[in-house]
């Protein structure tokens, strides 16, 4: 219950066994189709351009911003969290500037500033977090952020890695030109190949680009070959990963993917309550509250390293500290996918509420359980 | 028995199928130690810095060159194979210029030719295929091409795609300062995780570049972080293909290098035997023929690609064409890892056979069979 990866359903793992057939073989090029079209339908997209990206999320972020960012292009960022930063990065990597709208970690981007940073700086590219894995923070007002970009000509990368599957999340309806995830958050699958979508004005731009995009592993004009009609060869696609992805993907249209958001809203509204009841804040407020990752304050006096580390010897259960300018300040629950059980809620309670005991916070398990329990039952 | 993925052995499997830790999860840090050092064992090198990179084997190969490869640098790289093109398309997307040393497809380089271009070019960084998949053909003479590359104060990358758990190489003896290989060939280990290695004077190199690669998903100065002492976050590792990859090279160890070479030259042996006494030519020559990726030349009125449809439709056997120069020319027959059994080969050869009778060629399949059988019983 760490940010991820979460625990794997047992027919994706049973999926990670099957034998290999070729990335070239007639029955592989079928696999590709159905993950495909799973994908669309996860990411809420009409999108041609929806692919899994051969490596971890990162690479999906990195093929997102490296074909999209053209040298001489300036990419907005923002600073209020983990990812704005490594956004930038990727973003100088490929050649291009970038500019900031700032928001201070822990706290989503205020519309109002995303205007303001586009009337001064123009930028060609803006990319945002959806859900912000190192401050569990969601971004609300999306379509609102699409609009501002798109008024100024400008293309949208939302960074997806943990809402798609688990948090509402509408590629289309909310105009977002490109999208971006991780499999082994909300989709409960072995990181390894990761879900990427672009819609044909982003990919008009990829495919006219004047120089060649600087990774060729992540060249999506190249992909288009593989990924495309063609289905001729780019490299070898990670095959096993790709049937994992499908079985998971599966198991979201099974569940359908409106009530998979459901589960994970209930789930982590009994965690909230739960953990509230107990004594213990959130980080984010109400409005942006990210279900499937719980940033829970540190009480006073306890060691934020010792109880993680607490329950992860005494239960064999991972859940995660803060990072950066919440490091020592937060715990990082995740509540995703397979993961995003009510028992699962309440084994987190026993061991948390024991770990804080143990270091003589002043917190009320009972009460914990009592509101956690009653939010279950509703 | 294509070029790969080769036939995974079930351990392999079971192991893609346990439950995921995390990739920081202090169990996950002992199965990276493991790896590390198996890869060490079979690379034949001490090297520091050996790790799986997180995707299929062009992202150890970009690893490989974006990192070593600085604007302004020049790269060498060869003309005779698919992967030399490949590298070239690398090495100018990493800012630097390249060369070509020549050599036909189906032919190794000549050292002569090596020399030649570097006294033309004296290039800063040398690329060759040990192991061309595309051709079947095997680089003799590699550490008088690594002299001829340091006497130049040059940079020696191998490609050993194709040869790495299944073909004698010995990256420390041969003086290579950075190789690269996939899992899904010798190490019959499903793809996402990918072996690479550089010595400590390439690792300098990287270290002390001006400009950050271009790629940050692969920037070796960043994975140094994760997979050096200090194992802190980079990106998420595609977790399951690390437990895959650490199976596999144990089945490596377990097996013994030197006597996993032999199994496959063996093996090899038989398959060689049988096509040549069936009537059939192999393309390179027996001194830069290479063992793990049989390229077996096409009779004269064969279909090959109608030969390859045959064997797969009825025997569910996969085998592969020539690319490029050499399409329509030769099959590609693997012999690699868990797949090189004599059993497969035996197969292979009814297989094959009956395609190529169906085709009206004139073969004799007892007499190959005859071959085979008496080169298994030596």
């Amino acid at each position: 219950m760490g940010p991820g990866p979460s625990d794997v359903h047992p027919r994706v793992l049973r999926a990670m066994s099957t034998p290999l057939v070729g990335h070239l073989d007639p029955s592989f090029i079928d696999i590709m189709d159905d993950v495909q079209e799973l994908l669309r339908y996860t990411f809420r997209t009409d999108n041609q351009w929806t692919i899994p990206v051969s490596g971890t999320g990162s690479a999906s972020m990195e093929a997102a911003i490296a074909n999209l960012v053209e040298p001489g292009d300036t990419m907005l960022v923002p600073t209020n969290g983990y990812f704005g930063d490594r956004m930038a990065s990727m973003a100088e990597r490929a050649g291009g500037d970038v500019v900031y709208v700032d928001a201070p970690w822990g706290e989503p981007l205020d519309p109002v500033d995303v205007q303001d940073a586009f009337d001064q700086y123009q930028p060609d590219v803006f990319g945002f977090v959806h859900a912000e894995t190192s401050t569990g923070v969601k971004q609300p007002d999306v379509p609102q952020l699409t609009e501002i970009a798109h008024s100024h000509d400008a293309y949208v990368v939302a960074d997806c890695v943990t809402s798609l599957g688990g948090v509402e999340l509408e590629v289309d309806k909310w105009d977002i030109d490109v999208a971006y995830s991780g499999p082994q958050k909300c989709l409960s699958c072995p990181p390894g190949a990761s879900p990427l979508t672009l819609n044909d004005r982003a990919m008009d731009k990829v495919l006219s680009r004047e120089e060649d995009p600087r990774s060729w592993y992540l060249d999506l004009s190249l992909l288009e070959g593989y990924w495309g009609d063609e289905r001729a060869y780019h490299h070898t696609a990670p095959i096993t990963n790709v049937y994992a992805i499908r079985e998971a993907l599966r198991l979201v249209a099974e569940e359908g993917i409106e009530e998979r958001w459901d589960r994970h809203l209930r789930v982590a509204n009994g965690l909230k309550a739960g953990v509230e009841a107990m004594g213990l804040g959130l980080n984010p407020e109400d409005d942006y509250w990210l279900p499937s990752l719980n940033a829970v304050l540190v009480p006073d006096g306890v060691d934020a390293g010792a109880a993680i580390g607490y329950v992860l010897d005494n239960y064999d259960l991972e859940i995660a500290g803060g990072l950066g300018a919440l490091d020592g300040d937060i715990f990082r629950i995740g509540c995703m996918g397979h993961s995003a059980q009510e028992k699962n809620v309440a084994f987190l309670m026993s061991a948390l509420g024991e770990a804080l005991e143990a270091q003589g916070a002043d917190i009320d398990v009972e009460a914990g359980f009592a509101a956690m329990r009653e939010q279950f039952a509703e």
